[in-house]
């Protein structure tokens, strides 16, 4: 019985790494579609999203057998809890890649505004978080996890440069606004995945622990974007 | 012992009512900072988010207890599970209410741009969805959680709305820029607001009726947002 629930936890474990593998995969062909302008790519986020979401209710219904039938306590019963939770953000991470690929779509319309840098920037950083996270959950490291709660902020100085320096451009040529409101969108959608992987990182710290950091790694700014 | 248990079930759903009580205020004085210039009233939903996070790590903590102690099954467990997914729902729901805070921080830098008519009425929406996916959670209400789902579009649609009108002052005089940025990112807050409440509606038709709309009661469109 209790090596059967080892064998269940363990399935767990994979079936959470193929769903983090799958989302990160979404970012990196959003930013690929954005970045290289390829209107297919963006399509393949779009159909990536539905398996992605199957995923989710998989692992939840997983996860809801296992606190039923086997009735854990302590250590085991965290690691369930947290295992919900997180799936739920994967599955957002997954949305935001999808938003990603729906600004794309509207960019597409028309002309490149000017060569993307600081967003691919950003999307590494975000998809890296994302990784992380979930090796941190996996592995138990409360270290990495709050590594990346500090990089949050990283992305957050990002996403205000981009935001800046794409009104500078609206403001001397309202003829740009159409392609650069979408683009601080995508910037936001990025700071957005960044924070779900921060979200993540908090729930494996609280796992780890036994204590939060949760509204405690955040940094209140002006510009800040509360998650 | 198992009236005991009913008795925490009880403290629980008091505790949830409690913060969705606390989390519509921050909405309600957020959009009234917003539309009267006050910028005591956006300090205040600052204020208030601490208490918010408090009451989120309280009723986390609770829901843990619960299910450690107690081993609940069947609709008891599902029942906790759906707490916890709430009360996260409602402290991100607390977090969208700061995010407006600190653009009408901003705004109040600039004079008024226009009178504001169709925020205002995202707003009523988006909180009217929030109040009553609480009350469906409470009352195991699967149609009031469906119809909640499908007032989503609405705001969705007003949202657009928003967008596109702020478009057009941008465009017609570049100088408007920086006071219509932020205006579309409240849009957007009370976009989230209403994307919240449907997860939770979702959440709780997958507790009543035992399947999942999760997915399904997105309308996928050019324009809309993944939640």
């Amino acid at each position: 019985m209790e090596r059967q629930f080892d064998e269940e936890l363990k399935i767990l474990k994979e079936k959470l790494l193929e769903m983090a593998g799958r989302v990160e995969g979404s970012i990196t062909v959003a930013i690929k579609a954005l970045t290289d302008r390829k209107e297919e790519l963006a399509q393949e986020v779009l159909e990536n999203e539905e398996k992605i979401n199957l995923m989710d209710i998989e692992i939840d219904e997983l996860c809801m057998r296992l606190l039923a039938l086997r009735q854990p306590m302590a250590s085991d019963l965290r690691f369930i809890t947290s295992a919900m939770k997180i799936t739920s953000e994967l599955e957002r991470i997954g949305d935001q890649a999808v938003n990603i690929s729906e600004r794309t779509l509207e960019l597409l319309q028309y002309p490149l505004l000017k060569p993307l840098i600081d967003i691919p920037r950003m999307a590494t950083l975000a998809q890296d978080m994302v990784r992380d996270s979930i090796n941190a959950f996996i592995n138990g490291d409360d270290k990495l996890a709050k590594d990346i709660c500090l990089r949050d902020d990283e992305v957050d100085s990002l996403n205000d440069q981009v935001f800046r320096e794409l009104l500078t451009y609206m403001m001397q040529d309202p003829s740009t606004i159409t392609r650069a409101v979408p683009l601080i969108l995508v910037g936001r959608h990025l700071e957005r995945i960044a924070d779900h992987a921060t979200n993540i990182s908090e729930d494996v710290f609280y796992l780890v622990k036994g204590k939060t950091i949760k509204h405690h790694c955040e940094q209140s700014g002006w510009r800040t974007e509360s998650k």
